[in-house]
């Protein structure tokens, strides 16, 4: 194994996912971090050669706090839009669309269909919930890359915990009966466990309603987030799992694993940086 | 259970996803489908109250292929700018700021940092690889949302089939010694499966180099597929897993369930949506 060639210097992921204010070098390349994910909130905008300019897309757009009326409107918008694009769509059109009528622009020059590709796990792939890509990419437009990232990893947690969905249409487009804990942000596994329990199939009726209505209970725990920030009341009490289990990951290792979970592998001078903090 | 409340019509996501060419009404909705995902296309620009409009941001943008000089320059970039903002940062910015530079607007009116969140399977809780992620929103800008998902398609087939990285840097971080294969398009199984043939663990350089050059693989994977598009020599040739499979899905189903493979649950009204085409 050849040796690591960081010249000494201790740069480490958990330190850009975490922050500690500081000025680091890796590999010759200067990083200024200044808090969680602190670098991140200057992406676009340093002017280096090498990071794409932001003339015009600079973030966060301005965000206006929704009301109760505002976001029954935001839910009815998200559940119809599944229909129209699935559920990556549905929950970011669903957001994006209030805050086109109540804010304007630039939110109406965002292509919000650009996200469409995510729904099924994306592409159908069975992994990250689309909902959550959608309402990642809302809550990055309406309060940055940071504070977005922020409020998608409590609305993670939240979908993983909560038994789904809540959100009852008034014009629903199936009868549905029950609710499901995901345990899990993975498609594959939020929607199969609520079948099973539904006891119906995918593509049916029932599932497209469920996951149409889960769109909807997305869009609305990340505007009421989106809000709590708007008040200075957010607070980012849940860490990242890959700051809390040493490796990307959820925090149900023996969900998949059974009792038999791997060991984070350490070797290669990693053991320092992985630690708790 | 309740009963299927969509009056005897037969619209199924598989109808969505794979596309049939008709007018199908569910629950009272209207949709129309003219091809694979034929009903996206028009997403955003439909007029409809529930839709968010698209003022100034119609996909797909204009597209100008990339020559073997531009794709080694975006290579570079993206694997400096996975430092910076990580790997859906750096796929995502690796392929716009190229477009930047060669078309102009509107991509310099992109926010590109918006999909920073995406690193690490999605703040961090192993889903969805973030690189993926990145590609499949900058294939829906430079192709639009029907062509952009059918390319990211077949990037995930390719990313979860491949010995990765390839991608050598003139500028390295670290050393790096070993190729792996995911078999998932998942950060958690595609990370971890390198990171133990490697020798090394999570934040180690060599880690965090192995994610740069994948980040600059998978924007080199996507573009040669967006220059084909644009040659009209582009043709979506995998079928969708929640198509192939019944369910949002991976293909190798015993990866994670062994022998013991669940039925695809199809009671309900499912039986007949749910089938090979």
């Amino acid at each position: 194994m050849e040796k690591d060639n960081r010249d000494g210097n201790t740069i480490s992921r958990r330190e850009l996912l975490t922050g500690a204010g500081k000025l680091t070098a890796v590999g010759g390349i200067a990083l200024v971090t200044g808090g969680s994910l602190g670098l991140l909130a200057g992406c676009g905008n340093s002017g280096t050669g090498t990071t794409a300019s932001n003339q015009g897309g600079t973030l966060p757009y301005p965000y206006e706090k929704l009301t109760s009326a505002d976001i029954k409107k935001m839910s009815e918008t998200a559940h119809e839009n599944w229909f129209k694009g699935f559920c990556a769509y549905a929950t970011l059109s669903g957001i994006v669309s209030i805050l086109q009528e109540k804010v304007g622009a630039p939110y109406t020059t965002f292509p919000v269909e650009v996200i469409t590709y995510a729904h099924g796990g994306t592409a159908g792939w069975g992994g990250t919930c689309g909902t959550l890509i959608g309402a990642g990419l809302a809550a990055s437009l309406a309060a940055g890359p940071k504070a977005g990232e922020q409020i998608l990893n409590e609305v993670m947690k939240w979908y993983s915990e909560t038994a789904l969905p809540i959100y009852k249409p008034d014009q629903p487009k199936a009868q549905i009966n029950v609710t499901s804990i995901s345990n899990s942000p993975l498609c594959h596994l939020s929607v199969n466990r609520w079948m099973a329990k539904e006891g119906v199939g995918f593509l049916s009726a029932q599932q497209m309603e469920r996951c149409g209505r889960l769109s909807a209970d997305v869009a609305t725990k990340t505007v009421e987030l989106l809000n709590n920030n708007a008040d200075s009341r957010f607070a980012a009490v849940t860490k990242s799992p890959a700051a809390a289990n040493g490796t990307p990951s959820q925090n149900n290792c023996t969900d998949c694993h059974g009792a038999n979970v791997p060991k984070v592998p350490t070797p290669g001078g990693g053991e320092s940086l992985i630690q708790s903090h």
